[in-house]
Order: C-alpha cells, then structure tokens, then sequence
C-alpha cells in the first residue's frame, strides 16, 4: 500500500508556504507562492496549481490524502477566512475584509479534503504531532512573533469554542487601560509582549529611564526588537531591563493561562523566542510567583523542537492526520 | 426494565447532602448527614449507611446504577480529596489536610462505582444536563458563593486539564498586589466578586468614600454581602455602586474567559446572584466593552435554572450519566 501523504500551507500576508509531508514529519517537496496578488480568483488559481504540482512531483512516494491549511482569522468549523485585514486578494468588491470560503474553493480546485485552522492551532498540532509536545495532551501553545497568538490543547483536542475562535491569548489585558491594540482594546498581551510590543517597551523605557543606552544612537521610530536584542547582547543594562519587563508581563499571563486549563507545559514559538535568554528566568519565576501551591513549580515552559522555516508546514499538515 | 438511577451527593463543610435522581433530574429521595464528624472512618460509615438506605428506598423505582460526588479539592483523575482545610474528617494522624481516597473507600463500602469531581465543575454538569446549558458545548461556569469556583465546558466536555485541576478561575489576577487572597496569592478575583469579597469592598469603600449609608450603622467587621444586599434595596446609593464595583470586576474577567475557550454563555450561580440586579448590567457592559467585535454582545451572561437546593444533588448525580 503506497504511503498516506497530507500537504500542509501556510497563508501569510507575503507568500502561502506549500509542502507535502510524510506521516512521520519529513517535507518531501515544498514551494512558495506569493501571497500578494490582488484578486481571488488569481489567489486560488495560484494556489490550486501548486497543490497539483506537488501531488504529482511525489505521485511514486505515496497518496495525497488531504490539505491542512493555516491563515490568519481562520474559522476551523466553516473552514473560511473571515475580514483578514492583510489578505489583499481576501476583500470583497469595494475592497474591504471579507468572508472567504477557503476550504470549499481550495476543495473545487484539488478534489482533496481541506481543513483549516489559524496559525497558531497549527503550530500547537504541528507541536503535538512532530515536536516538543508529543504525548502532550494538556498544553498551551504561544507564538510571540509580530503578535501573539495561542493555540490551547486540553485532553488531546484543541480547544475551538463555540465559534472556532477560541484562544485569543493575545488580547487578554495585562494592564487596564494600557498600550492601544490593532484589535480596539487597551493593554492586550501583544502590545507587550511580541516582537512589536517589545519595541514599543523599548521606545518608552529611553523616554522614561535616564541611563545610557546603545539605543540611544537609534531613531526611536525605527528600533524593532532586534535592536534590543543585539543591545542586550552587547551588555546594555536598559535593554536587559526591557526583556526582564516583558519576561515578567510574560509570567504573570501565563499563571492566569494555568487556573484556566491546568496544562503540564506552555510551549513558545516565534521570532521573539530567538531573545529568550533575556527573558526566560523572569518569566518562569513571575509565573510561579503568582501560583497556587498545587502549581508552583509543577508547569513547564518549552520552546517549540521544530526549525522555524519547517514548523508552519508540519503544523497545517496535521491537521490532516 | 427498571429505570437506571443515579445517586449525587454534596460534601461540604457542614453537611454532606445525598439523593436518588432519574435520568430526568427528578430528586426521588434525599437526605443531609453531617460533615463535621472528627474522623474518617465515621464520616464514611455515616455516608455509606445513607446510600445504602436511599437505595434500599427507591429500589421498587429503580436501579442505582452509580454515585457522583463533588467535594473541595477533588481530585477527578484519582477520585481524592487533597488537602481541603474545610473538612475535619479529611485530615492525618497529626490533624493536617490529607489526601483522600474518596472514591475508593466510598465504592468498598457500596459497591458502587464513584466519581468525585469538584462543585462547580459538579454545578456545570447538571446545567447541561438538567439545567440553562442544556444543549450547550462550550459554556463556563462562575459560582459567585463565599468564594468564587469555575467549571469549564469546551466541545461538550470538562476542562480538567493535566491534573484534575483545570478551572480555578476564582484565583486570576484581577488587581496587581490587590486584595490577600486565602490561597496566598493577591489580587484573585474571589477576594473582589464573592460574598466575602463584596464585604471587603463594603469596608473599603465607607472607609474611602465620605458619603452617608445605611452600612454606616452597622460595626463595618460584621458587615456581609446580605447586609450590602439589603442596604441597596432599600435605596443605599453607596451599596449601590459596591454592586456596580463588583460588576465590573466580574465583567472585566469575564472578557478574558472569552478569550481563552469563546463560549456561548456564562452561567452564574450561587448566593452572590441573588443581589444580579445591582450589577448584572454593568458586568455585561465592561465585559463587551473588553472583547473584540468578533464576540462583542455575542456571549450570553446567564443564571443557573435550578433550585439551589436542588442544584448540588443534581449536578453531583450527572457524573455518572
């Protein structure tokens, strides 16, 4: 009997990432195709034929026997992406964010069964199926990238609500009328916390402190957190500082994330993972700091095990398993 | 065929109550045998001889097909109580909170299969299956008693999480090194939205606020949730605003559950509801005010349909359907 093979894509803003996967987590052949053309129609064309392609490039290695994508604003119940504001070809005719029937159209195109999901419940099933969380049935998945996404598993299953958008961890409030968030609200994990939270920290923290700091040769408006890091890696105190204040926002969130679904791990994934050794102890010790004793020490904190360039492809295509 | 019954008993503080339910949340028999018995072996016997007799009692009705229990500290995967304060009988040689094989010994002395899981994990049970979240897959569950308990319910099923002990969303933090909690942490939303906690704010605000109130003829140390209760009734505007304090903690909260597990409604129940219309309102509209439009005025703010004599004995029974 020839092999069980799933594909699994990553739609981003850029470019959707395509590749077909063994049952075992080897890519057997991947593509990328732009994520930046203006209609639909093009958008799913594009998208169609790259799907064929690696069907037929990996016909004599096995059968393709599904799709598991991941996008932004996901509905996993309807399988449609719902008002993605970065999707240019995801608008309705005057242009605005609109409804798209993903799955159905994909579908149409292939004959192959698609699931969909957001990125961040990818990357927790990705995690479970091919990573750090295998056997895991109670886990919390984090991305801290440009945001902050999570993906929540508790007793094997992710956790999808009643309308498939469950697992905003982003926006819990970490501070009552704080930073301004793109979603509307005030003071949400991300504006801390990702990668632009971390620059916007750094913006405030050269208003407010008075020390000297190597980011201080910067422009403000232009210091992203990688500026912080290499400061913090050069032994700037101020830039330090920045990752122990994110490190402990960090903690004190994920201790609240453990009375809600008691996992035995948080596992972090993203860009901003990459400055975790600015950060980890305080977070680790914030969140214990705020336990109960039946916790207190007991919750791991991981890191995803899966290369960053491979994890979005691994993570949609298990959905298909 | 007999009809298949089932037995929920309620262990708390004071009292143990124990019935005979049907399939169909009809309580056939009941009694209350005392919970404050100095030893194990007593309490168990006691509890053991209760169910033997209500089953004996309903025997020309039907078959006792098992027994639910909630307790404190329950311990669902193991069938313990661990470690509950409250429960003279749950305790060591040397007279400290012990864990005990609840289940375990109750079976022996029955002959029953137990399952022992939490009350308001127990309360979220018999919603579903008796009660207002009938029909509902994804709901959570807020008692609002002397302290503040959670049942979660994602995908038709209880959020237990690693270690039976999911759901303690009366301990997030509402407020950064606010109210000492008796768990040792500070902040908890207990220590602010259950009847303890409107009497700590009672205390806090006639000392904060120079207004005149009805509260003010009372000593402020005897001062309970009932007497804020009775002051608002009768006009009390500083009452009044307690209420709405306590609103907007709870709504506040409430906002980031949402987040975590998107459910159809928050269903309240305990002493606390009975003064809902001091601060129902404001609690719906700081928890809208704290969601993203894809949940504003979506999520439904609920009060338990049963009888709260009724409640506990009902929802400890559904365990074992």
């Amino acid at each position: 009997m020839p092999e069980s093979l799933a594909i699994g894509i990553d739609v981003g803003g850029q470019s959707a990432k395509c590749g077909v996967v063994t049952r075992s987590g080897v890519i057997l052949r991947q593509c990328v195709i732009s994520s930046m053309q203006p209609t639909l129609d093009g958008f799913m064309s594009s998208l169609g034929d790259a799907v064929k392609m690696l069907c037929t490039q990996t016909a004599h290695e096995g059968t393709v026997i599904g799709i598991g994508a991941d996008a932004p604003n996901a509905n996993y119940y309807k399988g449609t992406i719902e008002s993605a504001p970065n999707l240019k070809w995801a608008r309705d005719s005057q242009g605005r964010p609109a409804v798209i029937p993903f799955s159905e159209l994909l579908s149409e195109r292939t004959g192959l069964k698609v699931t969909l999901t957001n990125d961040a419940n990818a990357a927790a099933l990705g995690e479970r199926t091919y990573g750090v969380a295998r056997g895991m049935d109670n886990f919390i998945m984090i991305t801290l990238g440009t945001g902050v996404g999570s993906g929540i598993v508790t007793d094997g299953r992710l956790v999808y609500g009643s309308d498939g958008f469950a697992g905003e961890l982003g926006h819990v409030c970490v501070e009552r009328d704080g930073r301004q968030c793109n979603c509307g609200l005030k003071g949400c994990l991300e504006t801390y916390a990702s990668a632009t939270g971390v620059a916007r920290s750094a913006r405030q923290m050269l208003q407010d402190d008075p020390r000297p700091s190597l980011l201080r040769n910067l422009a403000p408006e232009t210091i992203t957190s990688k500026d912080v890091f290499d400061a913090a890696a050069g032994g700037d105190s101020l830039s330090k500082d920045i990752f122990t204040y994110t490190g402990r926002i960090l903690g004190h969130a994920f201790a609240d994330f453990v009375k809600f679904s008691a996992p035995e791990a948080i596992i972090l994934f993203g860009g901003l993972t990459k400055s975790r050794q600015f950060f980890h102890d305080e977070m680790v010790r914030e969140m214990n700091a705020n336990l109960m004793d039946i916790w207190k020490g007991k919750v791991q904190v991981l890191y995803s095990s899966l290369k960053e360039s491979d994890a979005a492809i691994l993570g949609a295509s298990s959905l298909v398993w």
